[in-house]
């Protein structure tokens, strides 16, 4: 049995969504003049690897404190991309024979694109299209993790089709997880859990994303 | 099977151990003006419910980024200590019968004071001996979790003593996480797991803490 670490570690000046307040982090006591080392923390909702509540573009979506443990922990099936290319839409007839009749509640799409994090090229990655996030919605699936920035194109803009996938999910109480290291070297179906920073009220929250391999623990169903 | 969270939230003003980076929280960019809400984060390695990594008091001690999952999650022994009070010292005497001749190596102490966090009387904590600690180290404890602000009576002083159990688990390479929320409501044994952000580099982490009652999860030994 294995533990697997699937954040990207969060340090100064790491690549964070354009427009996103940055991530600082600076040593304001130390051993010699105050004890102890305490590290002073600057990041925001949407840093590393991380979950969008419904509230990150649903107004009146539930907050990062209202999301139960258990709706984060669980058996996961994931969806292995190979060779998927920057900007290419991942459509349902790609993903269809993976996803089978049934899918448990959470599902990783894992496209090896965060072998770019940190780089330009990391934010020109692949995106889902409507038709599969619905397809695999009504099979189970309630939380999405992806292994890029998002799972759609273009977040921010005029156009409200530019981010569908994530009026989807969230407009239907369902949660994203980003950002996502490491998913590509998961097998179909593990057991993950995204345990995030407990921000009060947040619109999401960095979170550290494990999965376990071998015999894997058994979580509560959500309710 | 239940999950049981163990961590504060983290809200703007909320208390911090005095000295430390305050916590703010504040929407940055907005559904309205920018397509989604962003929240800007500020607080220190420290604050909430956290871990103590060796580096926070020990010169070239282990960071965060260099403790493993399978330290941080395991069975844990839950000692309870109801109607301990404020400044009070526990000893070896008062634990010992708990203890046992073997503990496992996450041990946490429930005391209830996280019933006055917020409050100027949870820092008038019960703290516990370093005779009491040394007793659990030697029977196999590798991390001590606590619903107090530190298990000294004093930090940053300049008398060494004062934080004597830091630098004896600390020194040791062990771990400390502090300000539990709800531990005294947990059975004498349990599994538990402390997920840290994964600050890079930093002498401590917020952790989301996390108790599984009823059939737990079985992670594996620590290496």
């Amino acid at each position: 049995m294995q533990m697997i670490d699937l954040s990207h570690p969060l340090h100064s000046g790491m690549q964070v969504y354009p427009g996103d307040p940055g991530v600082h982090l600076s040593t304001v006591l130390s051993r010699d003049a105050d004890g102890a080392d305490v590290t002073a923390v600057e990041l925001g909702s949407h840093s590393g690897t991380h979950v969008d509540a419904p509230s990150h573009t649903v107004p009146g979506g539930r907050t990062v404190s209202q999301l139960a443990l258990s709706e984060l922990t669980g058996q996961a099936l994931v969806i292995g991309l190979h060779g998927v290319r920057a900007g290419e839409l991942i459509d349902w007839p790609r993903i269809s024979d993976q996803a089978g009749h049934a899918v448990p509640r959470l599902v990783v799409l894992a496209t090896g694109w965060d072998r770019h994090f940190g780089t330009q090229t990391y934010l020109d990655h692949p995106v889902i299209s409507l038709d599969a996030v619905t397809g695999l919605w009504n099979r189970g699936m309630r939380l999405l993790a992806l292994d890029t920035p998002s799972p759609d194109a273009t977040m921010r803009t005029d156009s409200p089709a530019a981010f569908a996938v994530h009026e989807f999910l969230l407009g239907h109480d369902g949660l994203i997880v980003e950002n996502l290291r490491g998913a590509s070297t998961l097998p179909a179906s593990c057991t993950i859990g995204f345990f995030p920073l407990p921000l009060a009220g947040a619109d999401g929250a960095p979170v550290r994303a494990v999965a376990w391999l071998g015999q894997p623990p058994v979580f509560p169903p959500a309710q």
